[in-house]
């Protein structure tokens, strides 16, 4: 227990858990209480990443998020996670919440700390994001002297994404899942989809990565990312 | 020394050396060869960050990089570092080069990774970048559900950042250096100048943030960024 409660949010990065960060694993290592986002059920994927460096002795509080919002309102999860969470800041623990990739990067911990920064410091560790870990994994160099780079949620409208994507040099569109369809024709609008390379689970088990136009149309899962540069490749 | 040889671009993260990953300081303490970025005259940042994990009896490569390119042209520095890492690599040697940030994140890994992924296999670990980096600072949350998010370099024309500006939810504004002036009107014209946060060497001694309305009109260093957000800060 630390003479005074503290909050640390820990990116945990994109899956591999030697892509945590020394950081990351010495704060977890020293934790009270360690949260987490895990589905209504079944494991975390937070908590399998940094599981080897969970303290014994350490009280775990998953954050169970529905995937039908309208039986179970997010805010009402938040605002009970926050609660829980600064009970323990008040009692002096040290409360450790892990975060898939980083924790500011597109993440559910944006919620919490929204609700937690108003009423107690949290420190931040940031992790390997899957961007970064996708371009990694694709071999592909996402952008370099002048290219703008802008990372596009394919839960956006199609128009909207074929209109973002004619405003950057290379794009990430994250979230693909079941817009893989939608995707392609904003990539077709844009004129890109022959330089576009997907990737999913990357750095854990059942990693694939192929160009776009050989993956078949399907749904694909919701960690999943395009990359596509203007000029095929970042070049020098 | 491998039975065969090999090449590896690693990651050291944005300053902090415990923000290098797990992997990074395994695969650098197995290293033959150590190859950095380094100025012309001088300490070379992704080393300084990294020299802990340097195993003692490797070779190290610093590839001077002048910032005269009419004098020494970079091409050629990047020729002369790809020759002598193949040579390495044919002789079985286990080449890593270090790269501040991530490896293709806006590093000029890529290319000496243009050159060399002609010839070899090179093995690719990501790291924490700076935008991730700075977020965790500033406790600026990025980007969350459809926000689109674009990396904008400023050594981009006035009008183009202002039009880039205006395609995205939030944007962070790399490479501020001499062109802080520049930068900030295309804030205004873009009518975000008040949700503007500036940071220079973060997680690095002499760490600077502060929101941009604040900061004196100066010259500022080339590891500064800024992070702009149109609703203020990412919201749930």
């Amino acid at each position: 227990m630390s003479p005074s409660g503290e909050v640390w949010g820990v990116g945990v990065g994109p899956g591999d858990p030697e892509l945590m960060t020394v950081k990351a694993c010495r704060i977890l290592e020293a934790a009270d209480i360690v949260a987490y986002p895990a589905p209504f059920e079944g494991d975390s994927l937070a908590r399998g990443i940094a599981a080897h460096h969970i303290p014994p002795g350490a009280e775990e509080l998953p954050i169970r998020i529905s995937m039908d919002p309208r039986r179970y309102p997010q805010t009402d999860v938040y605002d009970r996670a926050y609660r829980e969470i600064a009970m323990h800041v008040g009692q002096g623990h040290k409360v450790v919440v892990l975060c898939e990739g980083d924790p500011f990067f597109y993440g559910s911990f944006m919620y919490l700390f929204e609700r937690l920064s108003e009423s107690c410091p949290v420190e931040m560790v940031p992790g390997v994001s899957s961007l970064t870990a996708c371009a990694a994994e694709l071999a592909f160099p996402l952008a370099a002297r002048d290219d703008v780079l802008s990372v596009i949620p394919a839960t956006l409208p199609e128009e909207v994404i074929a209109d973002r994507l004619g405003g950057c040099d290379v794009a990430a569109i994250i979230k693909v899942g079941r817009h893989l369809a939608k995707v392609r024709r904003a990539l077709e609008q844009a004129g890109l989809s022959q330089h576009a390379h997907y990737a999913e689970r990357v750095t854990m088990a059942g990693q694939r990565t192929k160009p776009l136009t050989s993956l078949p149309d399907e749904t694909v899962p919701y960690f999943s990312m395009i990359l596509v540069h203007r000029r095929g490749r970042a070049a020098s």
